[in-house]
């Protein structure tokens, strides 16, 4: 159940921005009642994301578009494969195709980018491949998903839920623990309180200071062991992200380190996105 | 005089998708009536694009922050420059920070993308670098400006404002020659009619039926030159717009064989965020 | 596929406009759960137009009404038969009378008002009678596609699929030359380039700069003709549209001066509404 | 304090239909910071009505834009004279001009209408010109006004704020008796109710039921002056509202029978648009 | 046929403040592809309103429910007894639950107040227990319905389909008999108007400038016996309603006073919710 | 940095739902041009809540209404005395009225009934008087701000920002580990994991699952006491919350069981409104 106001509502910005007063090509090269069948085939091997999406889609275009597939957010894909296949008025087919490959291509690469990091750090299931909330803007909901999708786990979805003190903040409260404290204060008794940190020192204030998790950011290897050795000496139900910098070379190293979690803004900023062809079949009219 | 209720509306969800019911970080650790200058800062070489929506965000944020910089879209920033500054309640500049970052981050990253590939056929400046339609939801005008910022050039901006036959129009009119004469008999008088070839006997067949551009996919070069050898010979206002497989390196290539643009899905759909960040000026209340 | 969130807010508006807080007098006066039969009557022979979105005024009203008609949009009906037939919850049948027969009544004005100025030129079928962004505020869509419907042909939707220079940008640009030369390298390769010209002179001006299409602007039929054969001569393949004060009968002669288009405002903005009536059929419950 | 939002969102879904994703004529020609001054020039003698909505359309475009006049909506302004003046940025005024002059065009088309249908019963000033629900989808509210500023009255504004029981009510509740009693029940004490009657039976009918109001709908005048005379003997508090084929000859035909109000659909649904053009001043930048 | 759109907006509203962007218990805790049944069930004696409402929130969650009952509102029900049941996905019968409850518990508390306060004054049928403006925002035409459902009738539904001149306008129209005469001379011809008195002078104006209802606002018993009498007295047709510190100890003596009707601001902003629960079967799963 | 957009939208139902077409009184009797002073006036001891709301009815109604006063949300006003003043437009003092005057006669509704509750527990400030999710549609936000003003404190704003595990979850999931197990597993980390449990047993299951906080619904001081007690032994981290059947009576009963939190729905649910009346100053025109 989850925000699908918001979800249409971002489906037909993208719809308006593209057909706009309407589809000039398809209107006058396919017949108003032509019935017909498309698939969607992978150009690459993928992992795949958006489907739910996908469909929806099709659904604001012309209620009329079945789509069908037996595959799920996750499944991977090889390079030629049929992702799914649309059966439905051609001209719907055609006219909503860009925007939906749009949606599918830009959340499967997510998705395909969160595998690929996550592989990097397979023998380590315990450690969390962790998003952000440097998402693309209206599609947090659908990138978080699909960083799922791929493997990973999302952190907190924005603003509301979840107390992130970072050195802004800190600067503005004054100190570590004049953030912490006017934090518990101020949020409900079911929301924990995180606090980014750079180097031990601040750490320990921030542990002092009764914080539930840690961020450390931007520490090299060396700093992360220390890091995590102290606070688990101190106070071991402390969650730690370790966040900065990752590259798919550098993630085992910080999962060495013994991090509960690590944070990828490119999971979802930079992903690049991956290639589907949406292609009618010649001669099938359903 | 753009599409604005679609830029607000867009800012909007990205917004709510962020902010929620409150940002209780922010409003735990800053005072109320806290005022604040911050700086955005660049951490990488780019080109700036977007600064009109950063600035729209914060004026959906807080209508009092001021947004100041001496830069526009298309300017380069080395790492470590000051791209822009901004005045205003404490609050308001780090509620907005993450919003307004991921949408210049993104757009930058747009620009710079497209000013290096630009620059990849810097000797052809009669050659156009165009955009596609694989544009990510919502953020099409956004994109499309951006790719402008960095030097590159736009192609139609959705189905209704220019004719593009594609393979699956062709295979649902029949023929290129039945696609061509149906889109020129659909079209108004002010737009041009363009097809999509993919060898010589297509292109025949598009000229012949009137084409006003063509769109050659997924030619080598060797292909492209006879192409455009016989386009020129025959008709030779026609637009002729190479496309598919695009890297860095190939663009001069193509390029070189005579066309009159290269369009280039990855501007829009697989640039890399640049980065930025937003940094408080200690000590400094405006 | 053409913008049916917009088709729907206009028709939302309409509905908000007369239904308000409900219809009192149809809840007082039918029982609720009472259905009918209502048929739409046809009061002066007419054009029809507007079907669709007469059964979308009910779609949004009452999702169980059904419209039933063999009719299509620019059939002649003739004063006293049936246009249309609805079932359905009588409240319901009631309730969108008014709105539903406001857009039909006007939609077939439009559709009726075309046809006769169509056949003022029956005899040159090459020529198509134009319409204009002359139109009603929220009806653009609906009035073009009655223009068809009354066998009129569509010029440029708005400012956006269609480059038209007329006399305030010729006079912001600086000359006919300068604004067609910014014209052409601003738009995109599939949109033409229209100026607006009103003698022999600006004609010479506009054709040398490279003008796609000519709009020949209050000029007399003698005026018309050198214009036309002037433009033959040089640029056979520029599209002519002559404009201004166009009755029904200066329509042929205009006609007959060789232009390719003839626009007239009229056809959309003083349209008068053909007559329609919504009667319940008595005895008749569903 | 009318229904500003309602204003508003017409507004806006006008401008959409024609701005779209841009003007591209007026963005290629026009500097974009260019200031200019352009005025509004009847080309026919006038009533005017729409200013404020002309302005507001502006004010969406650019809040730069000044709108200025001395004239208020209901003044009549003789053919070649200046109905206001704009001052601002360049684009802006033309990007503007097609949405703001078509409300201004049929509004001020309203008011001309009605003013001279009011002008053919100069004579019976207590004789109130009405208009009726026969408005166009979503300009309710400003046709309306457009009315009064013609000098015409107006109805009810939709089927929320009066009862007026029509021939179909009448029919599913059985009787003109059983139809008012209802009514009378339902509606909260502040509504009075009318009926529709077409002949002396049915007027007779309505009074015993208790009517407040009748609608005496296609009768000649022979039989208005019996209505008129009968109604006025029985009970002289109920209001009498003529309707039905109402031309400016008749209308001084009808005024005389002593009815209290005529109806005119054709005030709102068929008032011919008057000339209106947007015309730069050289060499004027403000 | 009431205003459905504001309606669906409403629920929306209260769907997006409670479940926002998940429902992170319920989809952790509750299988996908669940399905179960509920039953909402009084914990007190009451009277049910906003059954439709309530189906109207599960269909905005998910269609798939469907919502179950033989009551309707207005229907009393007993300590302990089954208000309806559901059947559906079980996640949405429990991210739809508050929502849904909310509405009934607020509505069906309207409904349970104004029967008790209807049932104080049982012996005198014909005077109406009216609501008032002093509705929860947003709720108004669900609380007026509510009201309904108790037994009691409503006043204008608001600013626009009644005119109610109070003290605020008497002052700045300067007397009661210029306010009166500028409501009948503005008002269209189907809406009568009300006049608030406080005294018999004021009575004495009102009814001689021609108000077709008085407020008899916070008189004692005594003083409105003797403004119903005089009133009587001139017009016997004047409606006649009582307001002001309506308690149910007091209601039957004001009714006895001769009013047509007493307003009582408390039905809708005052009513104590009443309690419902929604529980899952056990083992049932449709 | 609240949800302002979800805000500006309650308003504007509200609005609208009132005044709809139009003031008909208003626009009557005030003359257009009218300036004017008015006072809102408590007309009881109150704790004032939604000044701020109070003042964005009148900036959508008309922006040049200033709203003054010196007094914020939480200040306790005598009967009598003034609270706030508007100075503008006397039409957009007046159509505003009702609709700026329900929020605040609610919201302070709302903190005067908190400040009640919560000076019935005055000697025990650390245990928090908490708010539910029982809040009346489309107010949560506002709501909630009230009970703060009031003294009380917020429980999670919705389903999105805490995970509150409640019996229909325990049996959908089978058991209460199961529940929170998953629950556990699925929030991300800096949401924690509430049970709602009604006996010691279950009580004993929810903390050897590692619930984070417990909801002890239904219990009797004395079981209460046990509760406390045997949690503080356990696990003394864990957040102790009652809740079912709370009055001002038994109020100071529970906090003295030791518990850390006591949840009130009656708080949102059933305050009953305070009075508030606007006044125009008579002479007074700013």
């Amino acid at each position: 159940m989850s925000n699908l106001s918001h979800l249409d509502r971002i489906i037909a910005l993208a719809l308006a921005e593209d057909i706009g007063q309407g589809d000039v090509t398809t209107d006058a090269t396919v017949p108003a009642r032509a019935l017909g069948r498309a698939e969607v085939i992978a150009k690459q091997p993928l992992v795949l994301a958006g489907l739910d999406v996908f469909a929806r889609v099709y659904r604001q275009v012309d209620r009329r578009v079945a789509v069908v597939t037996e595959l799920t957010d996750g499944a991977e894909v090889a390079a030629g494969a049929i992702a799914l296949r649309l059966d439905g008025p051609t001209r719907a087919l055609l006219t909503g195709e860009r925007v939906a490959l749009n949606f599918l291509m830009h959340l499967s690469g997510v998705a395909t980018w969160t595998r690929r990091l996550r592989a990097a750090i397979a023998d380590r299931p315990q450690v969390k491949l962790l998003d952000t909330r440097k998402t693309l803007p209206g599609l947090r909901a659908l990138e978080k998903a699909a960083v799922v999708a791929g493997g990973g786990a999302n952190h907190r979805h924005g603003l509301f839920d979840g107390v992130l003190i970072k050195e802004n903040h800190i600067l503005a409260a004054g100190s570590i623990g004049a953030a912490i404290e006017r934090a518990r204060r101020h949020a409900h008794h079911l929301l924990r309180v995180q606090c980014e940190v750079t180097n031990l020192d601040e750490l320990d204030q921030a542990l002092a200071a009764g914080a539930d998790a840690l961020l450390l950011d931007n520490m090299d290897q060396a700093l992360l062991r220390q890091a995590v050795q102290r606070s688990r000496e101190r106070r071991p139900e402390v969650f730690l992200e370790a966040s900065g910098n990752m590259t798919a070379e550098r993630l085992p190293l910080v999962a060495a380190t013994g991090v509960d979690g690590i944070s990828v803004g490119g999971l979802t900023h930079s992903a690049p996105a991956v290639d589907l062809s949406l292609l009618l079949r010649p001669g099938v009219s359903v």
